[in-house]
């Protein structure tokens, strides 16, 4: 019998909401990571981007308008260069952690497109919110651009993309070859650099995949075991911050699909990553996934704690 | 016996300067990688990057001066970020240009460091420019940042880094299992990332490492039987400019360097090529090194055109 084979799909706690703040996340990261590596899986993992992709585009944005010799760069651009350097932080501080323990395990780092649907609903209602918090007056010189900003729960204003359903992952046969050979793979970062697929020429689309879809997607075309969210709760939650709040353990995804209906999963938030979990789980039999805390991946694993959605 | 192994080392007209003229760059220089691809040879491409990093710093920089919940961004991490943008673009030209052929081959691009030697002498002496050019108010903002700027040519001032050797390509294992596994693999983008190595820990430093001397590096220790670096003329010259100009098509490695010693090739342009060129003819028999136009580059591996460097 082969390896379990895990898709570990990281949040933003992960890598922090900074260059300087990756340094350090990603080895406590590292850490979890290299304990589920010690129990014999393979392992591929993805990550968010959200601060990091804002933070791009934002500077590319600032330039543009500091530079007229600059033009505008694409979203999508933006999210590869948000792999490119997500991915080496992640990378080293895993190989690092390897090397401390004295074992010979390759990581490597994949850059990876997933198609969307030029059709999707999603890039008519952009909702996905990225980069920092702007002034009105900031969002209004966007919004003049092209871009659009929300106000945010009166925090400020930002910029919203669309979030499509990922279609298919363009670097999947690179990232079965690297698995093959056993290494840990990264990769779909940020949800994967979204584009579209004209008769064969891929081009980039101005949206944010959502993660957890994405690695949902990578999961099922691996014909992996296990989908593990980590994200910044032990366990999902029924009629949350009620009297009658209940935490979930273990649920089918007939169960899970009553909870979506009565919508008690936030959006934007829980939503996602229960209905990510759902498409897992609902996919073949004997596939599960596992919502916990980063730091619970390894107990959640063994089945102590997080919420598990199977069949 | 085995299909013959080629690295290209692609210069900057294969790139173009800005992000839209790389869409329209990549598209040409597609098709002249795809022609070499149909000559069944596998195929390892590097590339540079000096507008695209220069770019990426200083929109980084300008971030930095405009918020201050930014922080100052590395130049290795900007290294990192352009090899995601350009790999992808690269990549997807090539694959659109296989499939226009219908010539079903993976292209994969592998984000990669490589490691410098910390008391490499080029540290105490930045020499490579990159970026755009600025003003001298912008440079003196620059050095009190502890960014070096030099005046260049008349044309104004520009950010200068340090160029240190190669030693140690960090994922030539996945370059490795790739170009076994049949994929045409871009790779080393930029010259690299620049690490060094601190007891096992990767940690990226502020330089750039020649693309040349990286392409060099990795044709050797991928056994390579070409090393092709493909710029803006179709042959080298000694007496360049002179009356006794002499156009060079096949040369061995005791003229090159004998040419060398002469200070025939200029520092920054030519010289570190030829050198580059050098170093891969002379570590194995039978190892050739190309230097000659983009578009020449099918004619130049046949010998029809181009410079030739041997034992």
């Amino acid at each position: 019998m082969g390896k379990k084979k895990v898709v570990l799909a990281l949040g933003g706690n992960a890598l922090g909401k900074n260059v300087e703040e990756q340094k350090v996340a990603v080895e406590k990261t590292a850490k979890i990571i290299v304990d589920l590596i010690e129990q014999d899986l393979d392992i591929v993992i993805t990550h968010g981007n959200g601060p990091q992709v804002g933070m791009i585009q934002d500077a590319m944005d600032n330039m543009v308008v500091m530079h007229e010799n600059y033009k505008q760069i694409p979203l999508p651009t933006c999210v590869a260069m948000s792999q490119g350097y997500i991915g080496i932080d992640l990378q080293n501080a895993i190989k690092y952690e390897l090397r401390r323990r004295e074992m010979d395990i390759k990581v490597s780092t994949i850059l990876s497109q997933i198609e969307v649907d030029e059709a999707d609903p999603a890039f008519a209602n952009p909702v996905k919110p990225i980069g920092r918090f702007m002034t009105k007056e900031e969002a209004e010189i966007n919004e003049s651009n092209g871009v659009h900003c929300i106000e945010d729960a009166g925090r400020g204003y930002r910029v919203v993309v669309a979030s499509p359903m990922p279609k298919r992952i363009r670097e999947l046969e690179t990232i079965k070859t690297l698995v093959g050979a056993g290494h840990i793979v990264i990769t779909c970062g940020g949800g994967g650099i979204p584009v579209v697929d004209h008769a064969g020429k891929l081009e980039g689309v101005n949206a944010v995949i959502d993660k957890d879809n994405a690695s949902s997607l990578l999961a099922q075309q691996l014909d992996a075991d296990f989908l593990i969210i980590l994200t910044a709760v032990e366990k999902i939650a029924i009629n949350f911050g009620k009297e009658n709040e209940e935490w979930l353990s273990d649920l089918t995804v007939e169960q899970a699909k009553q909870y979506v209906a009565e919508e008690q999963f936030a959006k934007g938030s829980m939503l996602p990553k229960v209905e990510a979990s759902i498409r897992f789980a609902e996919s073949k039999p004997g596939r599960r996934a596992l919502i916990t805390l980063l730091d619970k991946a390894s107990e959640g694993l063994a089945g102590k704690t997080g919420t598990i959605i199977h069949l």
